[in-house]
């Protein structure tokens, strides 16, 4: 195999003639601060997305539920996990190529985008008013410590990677199915915008747009093939595009969807599926293979659609969100049901102990329904969101910022589920850079005001569209209450709409503009309220929603769900822990369905919890001592004491001693046998056979 | 590696110093008819064995439920797989040794068991009252015209296996984890055993003994090492010793059960585990790895207990079975819970759609159960016996006797289950093996009488051990029906006992001797009913079990089955099939715990079955519609209507056109709310949280 020369190449400027509004101008004019209006994705310019998220530094997250776990993550996290970056080599993998360290590689081939994941996360928490300046200035100081050791290694070519480097560099680009350099590519992409947004220092970006050129300038339909073995490339272009004005960013993000390399890459069915990328993206109906890739290639095509408006985009994209969310998805917003590939399962095959819903799969299904948020303002979105932050993306970091779940299966014996370091390191540094960005999930605006995504003691700093400035706060104690008091505060007052969302979980909300009630009709829950008025600054907003203990079912073609419940309070998916049943072991654990279910708030434990208390029953003898099958008349009537089960928020794991964990807790089998036992008569079976 | 050359080695007779009543001079005694008091297995000179075999040809069955599988069996079945077997090149790798076909090998390296399993079948069924003359006549011209392909292969070493040839010579018992020469050599022994015991022949019995010889005494502590790589050697060399009276195979046995060999074979745990071989036997404490290959192990165990009677293997044995029996056995007596390496799960680990329940392994529950009945004389065996042999064996070849299920799963979404041939194609001449030596497992003999171990119309002509002939019938249209009558005709007036089998699945027992009530005292269900007399010729016995729709449970530690039921009536476990719901979807399906249930006999449908018509309900709209969470107070509200389920018997499955199907239907979740409804209030949740 030849090896190819990559020229470096110049950026050449584009400007776009896409009839958007406001000109393109953030590249070109590069003594503007034009990146201080980037959030964490940019969409001022794209004309298919409803919302226009604010910057990272626009919102400030008070002292409440989100701040407590993004300050761990600055303080304990960040600093932890670099050590553990620089022990495993991944640091030094860089820097043997610039001769700054005359070791050998190490790591598994794609080390580097866990590098860059962990620029990306510290990015974000410099752009932060959450990290405290004294930790700024230290991260900073990494992160171009780091970029110096990154740059210093990119060939002239733009070419950068530290696997296909010596005797592997004739491989570059010919093993692209396994190679994963268009998922290094993405992630370095991405850490190098997200320290643009935060600093406005273009180190990193130069390097990644010359990478980006060496790829985009010689790969296409006429030139090289080129497939995305691991999507994430995508979503990186489209940003770049975003960031740039370069539409060969965004031409080349099309190239990667349509998916017509499968001949000249020889692509086996077997890549296509896994991969979810290699066939045309807009002929796929519904997820399967590797679930990363197939939400990272989801959100890249999200990303697309917002710019592009190709309608066979947003068409497969409904039919994915449709089968992801009716069919395939934990209620913990966890998604991947076997290990085997980390992959889909068959349409509702949930099991709950088996379940993979590795960490990444959360944080993508979080940038997903972000992205499909912010093209539609439809709250629905919102709902999976929050489902998916607060309970499966969530758990994926201890308490105490150090140790990550690779997994978060839904029940577990006991094992062990959480390590400080994995061998693939992906998850810790993804969940760190989604709790880095998270101030820029909260609010957004839009041509006609502003759209209240998240609820959290904060405040948002920035503008209305046309340039007024806007302050809104927050005081609340969600998710622990539904309770929320905005006030908003307009530099001058001004006729705009607040919208509001009105979680899926809450059955009613009760809302209030300066103490007068407001009449919501036509409504529902899992919607937006819009609130338009003449908005003087100062003007309070109640709102109110109730919290209850919801026992939650799953639909009865999940069968590995089947009569059981989930206990859910606002947007919290809780489990049992059996280290806090009292010495009874969850085997031999039901639920009451209908019995007294009470919520009781923990200060001391586990960060400051609410756990629920509900009614349950214990069988008097343990079930591994019963029958493995007997007639539902004996197994009805065996003994059995009431308990109280206590639940804890699912996102609290595994944070105690190993201990195993249960959400999915099956109802009684006397609530059951309660309609048949009366009426249960095996007597009265009518056999006709003579 | 050198080439080692096995000298053909001569058998020397040893005599038995066991104490055993009888002289072992069966072998010794060439012209003898030894052959023909030969069972299944023979122990009538083992110690350790409450139960003595009767032979094949000693039980007659009649026109009923098993004449009729064994009818198909060996006038469809048998020469059809011997026509694929011959298509698919396995009887050609022997011709081709002894130059009789110029061809090159074919299939997998284990082929030559698959043959041995069929000449096993076929000779079973020469053996067998129910085969006609003229099929007797054609399957002994078979078998002899295979033996002769075989024999002709055999090199002067002893050594015989079609794929150790040629250039692969030198690697024969080098690589003995994945070789298969031990597992061939075992079903080569079996099956000669077979031949012998149904005609007296000797012509595979000397081939498969100087294999035999080959191995053991070239292999052993003191020489070269040798592990079952899948065990089955052991089951074979143990008959192989109760035919000849040879120790040296039963001091094998020994040898293969010590699981010394680790270190020299360098055994990994992974294989130890996979094969359940490799470590002692008796350190085992429940089963792991391969199905199939860990109940041969365990078979075989049991029967070099029945001649050492080393309490070691008695106390393995019994935990071995309890985890089977209460933790890791399907309702239909199918084991194997995951098709990655065709094993076991962890306990409790039952799922249905994915169970995968391997043919072969229900025919070695059925061997293994059989083996620990004539241990003890304890009907529990004898149940786990009928329920396997009934459901999870039965199901593996179809109706019509020409396809057969490799995977016997207990729900499918309409996937083809059955297939004439497999590449690996260990299972239809297995489940043929045991179709043509059933007759054998119908009665046995003890000191002090006669054991009847399973119902059908049939007779026994054989005599007690005091030599006096006994024949016993039984008319019977079971298991459609729970009657059954005996008559018992001794030569001549005798005092013995005859022990009949209650089965565990009948709550009561009626009985009858001469139309005299009997009381059943100090004797419950799954138990033998031992009735000692005076027997004289033409007494009666009249048994009635009640038959009833049973709906069962599974111990809901078993996650996958809980809140549903399994339909069960007298020994047959019965399932859905969608195609007879009324164009219901198996999905939308439910069963009411409380409803009607009745049974009705079905001529025309499935060969003859008595179907069960159970009240159940369907959803109105299509559950696919509905959301995959939603709270309980939601979903019990939801519109359904009653239907009537109907069911057939499990070994049914998959004999009409491909339709979804399932065992474990969800219990109504109507009948979960109805404990819950009235009382159900989400309001009243009362939350402490300030």
């Amino acid at each position: 195999m030849k090896q190819v020369s990559f020229a470096a190449t110049i950026p050449v400027l584009a400007l776009l003639a896409l009839g958007a509004p406001g000109q393109r101008d953030d590249w070109n004019n590069q003594g503007s601060d034009a990146w201080k209006k980037q959030g964490v994705i940019y969409l001022d310019h794209s004309l298919n997305a409803r919302l226009h998220t604010v910057p990272v530094s626009a919102v400030r997250l008070n002292d409440g539920f989100w701040s407590a776990r993004l300050k761990v993550m600055v303080e304990r996290s960040l600093p932890t996990m670099l050590q553990l970056l620089e022990e495993h080599g991944v640091v030094d993998n860089f820097r043997r190529l610039s001769g700054r360290k005359n070791v050998p590689r190490k790591g598994p081939l794609y080390t580097d985008s866990d590098l860059y994941k962990w620029i990306e996360a510290a990015s974000w928490a410099v752009a932060s008013n959450e990290t405290s300046d004294f930790d700024k200035q230290k991260l900073r100081g990494e992160i171009q410590s780091l970029i110096s050791d990154i740059v210093a290694a990119q060939e002239p070519s733009g070419y950068l990677d530290t696997y296909y480097v010596g005797d592997k560099a004739h491989l570059r680009f010919t093993e692209l199915t396994r190679s994963h350099e268009g998922y290094c590519l993405g992630h370095l992409i991405q850490a190098a915008i997200a320290y643009y947004r935060a600093t406005g220092s273009r180190s990193l970006l130069d390097a990644a747009i010359r990478f980006a050129d060496c790829v985009v300038d010689n790969f296409g339909p006429t030139k090289r093939p080129f497939v995305t073995g691991h999507p994430e490339l995508e979503m990186a272009l489209v940003e770049l595009y975003r960031t740039t004005g370069q539409t060969k960013y965004l031409e080349f993000t099309r190239y990667l969807f349509s998916g017509v390399e499968r001949d000249r890459l020889k692509l086996k069915d077997s890549d296509i599926r896994y991969m979810f990328s290699g066939k045309p993206f807009t002929s796929r109906t519904e997820f399967e293979g590797h679930a990363v890739r197939a939400l990272y290639a989801a959100s890249g095509a999200t990303d697309y659609f917002a710019e592009a408006g190709d309608p066979a985009y947003k068409h497969t994209l409904d039919l994915l969100w449709t089968d992801l969310t009716m069919r395939k998805m934990y209620i913990t917003g966890g998604v991947g049901s076997r290990a085997s590939n980390e992959s889909f399962g068959d349409p509702y095959e949930l099991p709950s102990a088996e379940a993979y819903a590795e960490t990444c799969a959360a944080v993508a299904n979080v940038m997903w329904n972000f992205r499909l948020l912010a093209l539609t303002g439809d709250a629905h979105y919102a709902d999976v969101l929050e489902r998916t932050l607060y309970n499966g993306a969530n758990s994926g970091m201890s308490l105490n910022g150090t140790l990550y779940c690779y997994r978060n299966p839904l029940a577990s014996n006991g094992e062990k589920l959480r390590n400080p370091w994995y061998d693939t390191t992906c998850c810790p540094p993804n969940i760190e850079r989604l709790f880095g960005s998270l101030p820029g999930y909260f609010y957004a605006m839009s041509r006609d005001g502003v759209y209240v995504n998240l609820y959290d003691n904060s405040e948002l700093n920035w503008h209305l569209e046309d340039g007024a400035g806007l302050k809104i706060t927050q005081a609340t104690n969600y998710p622990w209450s539904g309770d929320v008091k905005l006030t908003v505060n307009p530099d001058k007052p001004s006729t705009f709409t607040v919208y509001l969302r009105w979680p899926a979980w809450a059955a009613s909300a009760d809302l209030q503009v300066n103490g007068q009630s407001i009449q919501i009709s036509g409504i529902t829950r899992g919607s937006f309220i819009p609130i338009s008025r003449n908005w003087r600054p100062g003007d309070t907003i109640t709102l109110s929603f109730p919290l209850q203990n919801i026992p939650t079912v799953a639909n009865p073609r999940a069968a590995d769900l089947y009569g059981r419940l989930a206990m859910q309070r606002g947007p919290l998916v809780y489990t049992l822990e059996q280290i806090d049943q009292n010495g009874v072991a969850l085997g031999d654990i039901f639920i009451r369905p209908n019995g007294q279910s009470t919520a009781e708030a923990r200060k001391e434990l586990l960060g400051g919890v609410t756990v629920l208390k509900v009614s349950g029953q214990a069988a008097e003898k343990p079930l591994g001592e019963e029958a493995l099958y007997e007639p539902l008349a004996t197994a009805i009537n065996r003994a059995k004491r009431p308990i109280t089960l206590t639940f804890i928020p699912y996102y609290a794991i595994a944070n105690r001693e190993p201990t195993p964990m249960e959400v999915w807790v099956p109802i009684s089998r006397f609530d059951i046998g309660a309609a048949s036992t009366s009426a249960y008569n095996p007597g009265a079976n009518i056999a006709r056979h003579p």
